[in-house]
């Protein structure tokens, strides 16, 4: 365990992720779907959306990982979801759980129990979705307003430990633990939130980079600061967000190990 | 009732809806799903899409208005618009029903028939659109090919008496009317048609105008008149679709009560 | 017969196909359906998306051709995909048929022999596809490794005499032959692949073009020159792939004749 993450050993991850090419097995909303495939594109993984249950296990062992995002639920969509996820699983391939609106109706809280039985390798979510999502499987109900970081690193840690995953928190600045070490990662511009299913497809681009590492913790750093870095780059000449979301996937596929070289290294903590 | 919309009152509108920044439901279509929920974002308001029948009509009671649109039906979906629209009644919650190429197959003209019956607030579409569902509802045959605007004038009135709805009827220039009351909403760009989804965009953005104003007939065209700002706007460095969709991202998200103060007023008509 | 397609005998295939105007009915995967929409808009043809099986057959009936992919398969979307095939035949509308990474499962090999024996006017793949679909017909294996030219060549002229039908295998330079006739189309640029579903949209400008012609594997090979052309074009100015997404919508809404005479003569061989 080292005591911080510096910009080179960030760089060095990208790179690894860009030389495996890891084909990342989506199962997430519609809404999401094509913006999740040019994000990886982008950056240099390789995505493919599958979701009948005909094809969703076999294709989660031929993948180098999954990502699936709660997003638009259908009844066979979520059985999909297991079993891509019990597969993933059984194939030792990680997956990475992204639980969107979770506190918002009964159903996704069921289906979210019913996918953290299938022990994923990381979730991510934003702090009210992690709150809702610790609330739901401790019991209790799910919380959707806007909640306070401090809020939900209690819950982000506990539920880290719970289901023994890394947890990361994503919003203007990200939160990551696995119940043990703990990291915040910067980065990132104001318009990001006014683009849609940019965290969606994040969790897609935390499964390339999980797929092709070798610790999951550290790895979703690397995917969080890579990300944040794009997005501030493609801050700096937008005009709104359309101009900001074509100048994202510019920045995605023009990162390399160089422009990382120079961010100041992350700290991490150990959680008492 | 005011015999006119000035720029300054479109503009008051604007502003409102920002502040109230009000979660849409929408139950579109799979091509205009990432467009609505980009639209929305930009302008300032919050989108969600949900559609699976074991949580559309709780949905519904929590969002603040609702949009459904029929561009790519199946079955169960139906029934989920169907138990989402009835929701949103039952709560007082407005909704806005998008019938795309309701003309065109037998099964649109009964999807449509059974949409109709839940009351929709406000109806947008185009003029062949609005022509076939009022013959649809009349008994007669749905009309597909483009129609010219007194024809569908004629149609928007009677539908909007008959439905007790305000009916949009979208295109170079707007119409709405809420069968006593007429204006006419220009602005808009040539290249609008040559993007995909705008149109079906477009009724979330009335939701989200109707769900925090106060007259659903002034509220829809203080929607049609942002919408159109914003696209004359984009249009006036567009080299085609692509910059075209990417700058209307940007001026949503830039346009203000300032950009829409110089504005001609909109004079309200009243129909004989 | 020619033994050449000239600049200006590709540019009068792009005027008549606008000239027509030709409706594109679409069962494509979720991911395509957005960008599949814009291309077609902004080459001039009219895209429609219906997947029902309560309506396929019926609007296959009224379009003026119809493209399938299998990206994104479910069982109902497999017989909407067989009814409306079914029916295009049945009304001599011309079809497309493009076998999505057919070789990387069961279901998906099964669902294209299903395809295929409702006799596609024109199958367009990546190499590996053509191969995986060859090999699927003759009885032997998909394989969904990235495959050779030559390789690919053999597979696509013997799945064009069993099939019966003109196949294009899209890549760095496209092939195209119809069992007796061959040709390679150059063109594109290298950020292509790094947007998501241009393979997909350009099934879609296939049918576009196959409807409005007199020849299918000329109207393909001018299918594949406008899309290689705007794709050069647009890869003039880009800094990444999301530059080059908008950039290409705008150079295929601005291509035309005027812009393709000065293309190089396209060769025809005879295959032996």
């Amino acid at each position: 365990m080292t005591a911080s993450l510096s910009g080179a050993e960030l760089g060095a991850r990208l790179t690894r992720m860009r030389q495996a090419t890891p084909l990342i097995h989506h199962i997430t909303n519609y809404v999401a779907m094509n913006s999740a495939a040019n994000v990886l594109l982008a950056l240099g993984a390789s995505p493919a959306m599958v979701h009948a249950r005909q094809e969703a296990a076999e294709f989660a062992s031929l993948a180098d990982a999954l990502s699936v995002n709660i997003g638009t639920l259908s009844p066979a969509w979520v059985e999909a979801m297991v079993e891509a996820a019990t597969s993933a699983r059984a194939h030792a391939k990680p997956w990475v759980l992204d639980p969107v609106a979770v506190g918002a109706t009964t159903y996704r809280r069921e289906v979210a129990g019913r996918l953290l039985a299938c022990r994923p390798t990381v979730i991510r979510g934003n702090a009210s979705e992690i709150i809702a999502l610790h609330g739901a499987t401790a019991g209790g109900r799910g919380v959707d307003s806007t909640a306070a970081s401090d809020e939900a690193l209690a819950a982000a840690v506990a539920l880290a430990r719970n289901a023994n995953a890394v947890v990361a928190v994503t919003g203007e600045v990200d939160l990551v633990t696995d119940g043990q070490r703990l990291a915040r990662v910067p980065g990132g511009h104001a318009l990001m939130p006014r683009v849609t299913t940019l965290g969606c497809a994040l969790s897609g681009v935390v499964a390339a980079f999980v797929a092709s590492g070798d610790d999951a913790f550290e790895d979703c750093i690397g995917a969080l600061a890579c990300y944040g870095e794009a997005g501030r780059r493609a801050g700096r000449d937008a005009h709104g967000p359309g101009s900001f979301a074509s100048a994202f996937l510019d920045e995605l596929y023009r990162l390399d190990a160089d422009a990382l070289i120079g961010l100041a290294p992350l700290e991490i903590a150990h959680v008492p």
